[in-house]
């Protein structure tokens, strides 16, 4: 059967997240619907990340496995044609049969949105979290170095999951600011859950000048959650992209 | 009694528009609401520009005259706690007892954002028109540079409106890319009815090639509304700045 890899863009504001439930508005759910309104089929679909709700994405990855027989172009033209106005497929490419989404997937970059000014975002306010309080980007930045490399984050990861292993590799953290909004990306070879909303929140506690930059590199030493700051709220993280 | 100029930020995607109407949610409307809940009081409120239905705004100036006493620090974060998430008092300056927010404007800057790609837009779809063909950004440029200077512009205003004169000075028509965003900035000392949409809808034909460049100043020339491009739709629109 036809494997096809989708990279989906939303909006999560309106979603209860990635993954299909009962009664709820989630992407999967949407996708699939509009998967049934096109092919009447309901298709086997896996995403490389099971965004929470209100997180959004711009490069989400999803695996769609069909029995129907449409070429690339008539997939995103049929799948744009019947998914609502927060959810768009930007790309659509063959994918082997054994495609998977998530297991395949070598790296993930995400990016989370500070807005930082005294009045608060309007245009923006779906997309960033905001701090008030004066933040010093460079700082940030500094202290955010502490996390690349190889580590256990057992501190960065909320209550709740299921993983056996908590080390993981960070790749890159930078911190950046344009105006008023500082953006921190973060790449890695896979993310704990919560994982970027907690490294958010811990480096604006640092950026804020609460903590030394040195507080970074004992919060992840101490492989406890409560060693570290708190977990950033969802609207400002986005999914950027998945590597392959 | 007290004169404030207010700077005001709003999405217009949730209001009718700038001008209070009965049964409708209006701008001005949720600021005299605000307002009412500070001080118990009705304002007179008047703005530089009468934004339509959709329309946004990063820098509307609002007069709102006012018997209460309350220093500037006070108005700001008084009416930024009543106002509603899509609008927000970004700067207060005392002005004086005869400040009028339209009739005291020397200029206005707006800004027009095209989003241009074959996919629609999903996170931006509020704030941008949605232009599937490739645009030449450099040749709408060019074009538009027909529209600077004092000209009489009956080509670009609809039906409807009452003005006595249809000349303008346009100092600034800049047109440039980032990305998949085209951006059109218009400064001039004053607008007629749907002006800036007239013009983008204008340089947009311009850009993708159905006419010739030299179409513009032709447009212009022919002082008739039929001459120039279809009226971009309101969501691109967005009020920068009002000089004074």
């Amino acid at each position: 059967m036809p494997t096809w890899k989708l990279t989906l863009a939303y909006e999560g504001t309106g979603f209860c997240g990635w993954q299909r439930q009962p009664q709820q508005r989630t992407v999967q759910g949407a996708l699939e619907a509009a998967w049934r309104e096109v092919t009447d089929e309901q298709p086997q679909v896996t995403a490389a990340s099971r965004t929470d709700s209100g997180v959004h994405a711009e490069g989400q990855v999803v695996a769609l496995v069909t029995e129907a027989s449409l070429d690339a172009a008539d997939v995103r033209g049929a799948l744009n044609a019947k998914l609502p106005e927060d959810a768009a497929v930007v790309a659509v490419e063959a994918a082997p049969d054994n495609f998977h989404a998530t297991h395949d997937s070598i790296g993930k970059r995400y990016r989370y949105r500070v807005y930082n000014a005294r009045v608060r975002p309007v245009a923006e306010r779906r997309f960033v979290w905001h701090v008030p309080q004066p933040l010093d980007e460079a700082a940030m930045h500094r202290a955010g170095q502490a996390l690349v490399g190889r580590h256990d984050f057992a501190s960065f990861e909320s209550a709740g999951s299921e993983r056996e292993s908590t080390v993981r590799t960070i790749r890159a953290v930078e911190v950046t600011r344009s105006g008023e909004e500082v953006s921190i990306e973060v790449e890695g070879d896979g993310f704990l859950y919560n994982m970027v909303r907690i490294i958010a929140g811990t480096l604006v506690e640092a950026g804020r000048g609460l903590r030394e930059e040195s507080w970074v590199a004992e919060a992840l030493a101490a492989c406890d959650r409560r060693a570290a700051g708190q977990t950033a709220p969802p609207q400002g993280l986005c999914l950027l992209r998945v590597f392959y």
